[in-house]
């Protein structure tokens, strides 16, 4: 699973190029997307962009940020999912129209693209690439022409179904947007005279800023020397991604009011509290299973260990190159402390569980240096179904929760127990009402319309204002 | 700190090809050094190489691999201190003369290098490198012209002064030789019918083979279907690094019979033993001070939890382009989770201060952040002076404990205490006798002769057999 | 001065995969530009580009042409003149649209594109790059929504000013187009099953084919298993561009009937008749004015020998490093074989002359090399006037003819003569009449309404059928 | 067949920084080796190099020539024809010994290396790589010990057998040396008070200086504020390589006095002396057969006219991809003008015929053209035995003269007739007495004692003075 964006919009009320504040931003969103990097600025009377395929410490040097001069901006990281990954399709989207210019990093995945596409083909639009942004940026450029900002992002909204935290340049305009829905985050801060706006709270961090508040869902932010706020669209219910707390977002980032990394600690005590298991040592599953490890710790009392040591020079490049070592993989990864786990009964903490073959294999790697007992503590519910919303995950075939059942997947996972967090255990966790989070990969229930999968608000009308 | 080597040798005893093999254990070794990668195998006639400046995942791919034919080999990996880094000074090194060609892989440094140098210079020897490995190189094939392998390298160990684990490749015949004073790890172990040596067993544990035993000071190794062993030299006090344990090496090694690990557990308890400091929680600065801070929490009873979270992106090539952001620099490798550290009494559980200036930019952010109180205990006794056996360190004007009392070292840091571990303490915790491990970085006195520096072992007569 | 772009369109008849003929092909077009490439092919369901920055073999690997399936496709370099070099500026366009998916590869510059964009614009049009080249895409496709391609082709027609000569897949048709003025050329040819269409006939050549003939100015080609030719405009006058003669096509092209070699020997022939300067021997300024050297040389009956040899490693990225050593500038390109001007008489024969400081440099190096006089003599008339239709050409005032006499360009030079071709004798040369030539450059007449310009030929009413 | 190395040599009398020299003098003898550059400066206390693969302008760049700080440097371009291409084979090849720092850059082929290099590894030597050059560094700096630089450059030679114009740093002295018989050429000049030795005096011409004489064969060079002069070893019979004259140098330069374009016309004139083959038009194989076509033109009155158009953008990396296009291989670098040669009878001018292989090729492509006879005349004798003196040539298995009589040939290359020049016109065209050539791979007789070969001349005995 992996995330698939991170945007950033930051403006300097003082005048100063923000390009390098941008890079850092970015910098610290940098695990929400590995594959290329983009930053678009405003520099007085046009809008500069560069943006490649690579890390972003990869994509930009001093002499690139020195060229994206101006005094606000916006700037993206991603993980493409869908096609080939190309330059083309990395972002900023940059287009131009009777309006002017316009620039968007969008996080996210509109649900009714292709029929919003379609509609604009019809119309006589043309596209020149096949991503989600770009029917966005039509949309938006559309209404632009007949309306003003506030109300071409209600046309907007009314017609976008899906996820889109948004950052974008209208010519000299900053404003960021997020869904109805709330699926992706989206907060604001201030450094001095600077406002940013970013996926997550660490990208103010970064820069030495204070997180101010979430972008609210549905809201529009017009970022001029103060912030303006838009509540387009009020929605009794929301559905903000819960993996964002579970996996996705960094254990330091405040989202929606909630302390990640508070989230991961509960998870481990709620799992403790659930299951009760007792064992000699809690072991996570390096990095994501950290935190919860830790609650889970400090819930019973057993000792926090590590069991496993990841290698830190893991990176994209790696070859597997001799068909006997190929079961090395894990091990190149993740390599047991034997005298931590050999006759000991195990407590192993993981964030979640999707397709189960890494978990099988590190069961077998602790089986393999002597330990007693493994315990596998998965700190969400099974993932049952597919994320349409801007996650890359494995279709409803590859899950192994879709197919089989707790006691079928302790077989395969090869441990002497398998115990997920209940649903209720983890909402609490996240301590965000039921009706305010995206459950649909542990429900198969999903918030808005997909093709072919149950819908649990269809009727929910979403009020514009 | 930068440890500047690792090195390995394996050969297969089936025949197989080697480099993958190699390529495995190097990856594992990337900690070691990451600047160049390199391997050589004997191909049944020639000895290959193939070396370049980059990580192993960068220097290799499978075509690479491929061309490395044979069924023994060395492989060494390489962060270089001194000079400009350049691919010919990558490693292993080969050369030939009147009884074949050789290929070394060197950690460590020889002490005496420029007056070996000079004697052989003035002995018709040329050179062409500034490498302290060519003249080991240039020493071992001159003694090989008159003797067996292992009076050539009884004349090696008498002549050397230093520190090297080596693993060569004499024309078809493997070898691996650890200096009598023991200064760098080196250990054996068995895949299968595969032999490996390597800098530290995680390099065995990632291709599935089990350690045998750490090779022993003043011990050549002549791996072929049997590994033969001679003990060169037998030396009644050895000199073993203890900065292995403290930092370098990776916590899932065994070095000299001691788990990485445990000692820096150990050495977690054995600061709350010493000093007793009671807080609110006991936080790591990641990732090197995680093990002793769960150590500390364990013996304290204070829960251990993160207040710092380490980017997993920061790499070699990273920028700082803006003159007013460059203090973020910490805050670009590090964030505070601030709700974990606010109003709270901090045990910050470091490996060893350096400098001290990232100790001190540390303690600013967790006070930022609200700190009541940040303890600062350190996993070493004060570093006093320079290493001259491998490590790449800052010169003695540049360490702060050789100018300043824990008390000055406290106010420059801002910390409220700041809590070396003794001497004893740190001892205990390696469980390895104070006379076999070298302490010179934290006492000053050095267990072999070093130009102006002094030796505390200067009495002590190697015994060669 | 220099060539925009070269377009090729490859159809097998026989279902053979095209992206091998189309590299080939760019390969021999490659003078007409080396900042980017790419193909595109339709593989039987959808089109598939590959275009990156770089010369073809640069751009192209087996690979990557083995990915690019499909029996027919277009291919594209490209030198940009305008705006920063980026990929994404790279050709051939794609857009896919209600009608489906349309790739445009394109030589030449539309002289109205700013007034169509804004009016596709108003329209609400959105574009995602500055060029030309996606206002020719939106048009074409807006009109094949209404239209079939004939007549999709004759609104385009009507619609554009200026310099076209595209290959286009329209979906899984293959089509062709050269404007109403000819001023870019276009041939088609055949090799075996395989219809080829080319800006110049040396892409014919170099897969072994046949060139068949010219398209004819304002047609249109389907290329299917036959190719269908709809001759959408006829014009009484064309406006073919003089300089493909002169300087940008290769020699051994056929360019509307004429070879271009032939063009350059009579130019060198014309230039003896009209001046009828005798010598020692005829040099020629390497590579370009070589052709005409020999005619010169023909027609005199004086010798033709080489006076200056070019470094074939002239490459792009070539520095200057020393200051004192800059003027070493034209002789790192050129240097002169002494014995071969010392004392002479020298015929100096080049193309034409731009700013002029680099005909005064080799005149002095000459001079400096002994030689008596130099007449240089010039393959064109002065050049005054800029270019509006695709070639990368200075400014007006940094053209030297657009300032001074023949007499003050001497001076300049430091010739001891400078012989212009007269424009009579140009067209004669060329042996088009000059009706049917554009001679903008040299006239400052132009052929078409170009926004502060004489044009000549406004009256001229296209026919469109 | 092609040249193995080019060397420079440079030294300001001013104290000014000569790297930016250098570097213009190698990219001037760039066609004599595209594989790898580099240059060593002496800065005032010690040797520094930069050499890497690639050509000389994308092995340095400003940068780099700056940091070659120094008035002293020599440099080198590559084509290594024997085992892998790597960066560490690469030259200047530096070695540290007692006596200090030597760097060679070396242009040549060393035939009793093996040998020599068995007897240094007999007295204790020790070699980093396979090259010869490393070698004649031992050799030279063991000599250093004990001699001065002219005695040991004296006993330096009475050892070398084979081919070496050398450019030395010895510290801080600056040296030249060409071996005994001349094989390879060298010059000096002087460029206002720079000193320039170079292997082509193009290098000298590119900095804008003059020519002052060929180095002689063995003669040593020692490069201060006034150049001192050595004859080492004076011999009665030299061996300059012939085919530096044919195909090799440059045109522009002027070695061992003569100019080498004065040859090639003289060559082409010969040819029509010795067979008066008349025909509609002379038409060279470009580039190398260009000159002597002039002067078979020139002698016969038979115009000079191009039929074949050379694609300049043919490169190194250059792939065939599709298997039925292979053919195209030749057409990709050459194209006929088909207009000049069909129905033509065609006097077709190539400097050597090696392989046969592309002779054959064009003469078809002429053929296909239309043309009515082609003629080739061959600008050397038939070359029937490999060079082992610094030239890339095939093995005499390859080469067709070496097997087949020229009817043979004929047959074979398909042409209606083959005319090679005797061996007497190509002497009497370099205008060099026969016993100052290599005429080797002519006439199968070798110059020095070659292992399995006749030598001519091992009767000669070379004083040494």
């Amino acid at each position: 699973m992996r995330e698939e964006c991170g945007v950033v919009g930051i403006l300097s009320t003082e005048g100063e190029d923000v390009s390098s504040h941008i890079y850092y931003a970015l910098f610290s969103l940098q695990h929400r997307g590995q594959e290329s990097a983009g930053i678009a600025t405003f520099d007085g009377s046009r809008i500069r962009v560069h943006k490649d395929m690579g890390l972003v410490s990869e994509v930009f040097n001093g002499d690139k940020l020195k060229l994206l001069r101006g005094d606000r901006g916006i700037g993206h990281v991603r993980y493409s999912t869908t096609g080939p990954s190309t330059p083309e399709n990395s972002q900023p989207l940059t287009i131009s129209f009777r309006g002017g210019t316009i620039a968007v990093a969008h996080n996210g995945n509109i649900v009714n693209s292709t029929k919003l596409r379609r509609a604009l083909e019809e119309d006589g639009h043309i596209f020149l690439s096949e991503s989600d942004t770009e029917v966005i940026a039509h949309l938006l450029a559309k209404e632009l022409l007949r309306k003003d900002i506030v109300d071409a992002t209600r046309e907007l909204m009314k017609r976008l179904i899906g996820a889109y935290s948004l950052t974008i340049l209208i010519n000299d305009t900053l404003v960021a947007i997020r869904d109805p829905n709330g699926f992706k985050p989206l907060c604001i801060g201030k450094v001095n005279g600077t406002h940013v706006v970013a996926s997550e709270s660490v990208a103010i961090d970064v820069l030495g800023g204070k997180l101010i508040r979430d972008v609210k869902p549905g809201e529009l932010l017009i970022i001029e020397e103060e912030v303006e706020s838009y509540q387009i669209v009020r929605s009794p219910s929301t559905s903000q991604c819960v993996f964002e707390f579970i996996y996705f977002a960094r254990p330091d980032s405040i989202i929606d009011g909630k302390l990640v990394y508070d989230v991961r600690l509960r998870i481990g005590e709620r799992l403790y509290e659930e299951y009760g298991i007792e064992g000699d040592l809690v072991c996570p599953v390096p990095d994501s299973g950290v935190t919860s490890a830790i609650g889970y710790s400090l819930a019973s009392g057993i000792p926090f260990l590590e069991g496993l040591i990841k290698n830190r020079y893991v990176g994209r490049t790696f070859i597997m190159p001799h068909q006997r070592l190929r079961d090395a993989g894990v091990r190149l990864k993740l390599n047991v402390v034997r005298r931590n786990v050999e006759g000991k009964r195990i407590i192993l903490v993981d964030d979640s569980i999707v397709r189960g073959t890494t978990s099988r294999r590190i069961v077998q790697m602790l089986r393999d240096a002597g330990a007693k007992e493994v315990h596998l503590m998965v700190g969400s519910p099974p993932i049952i179904a597919p994320c349409y919303f801007g996650i890359d995950m494995p279709t409803r075939e590859e899950l192994i929760a879709a197919h089989k059942s707790v006691e079928g997947i302790k077989t395969v996972i090869g441990a002497d127990s398998v115990n997920y967090l209940s649903l209720e255990g983890l909402i609490e966790a996240v301590g965000i009402p039921e009706r305010r989070l995206c459950l649909a990969c542990l429900t198969s229930r999903y918030p808005v319309e997909v093709p072919g999968e149950i819908c649990v608000r269809r009727q929910v009308r979403l009020t514009h204002f």
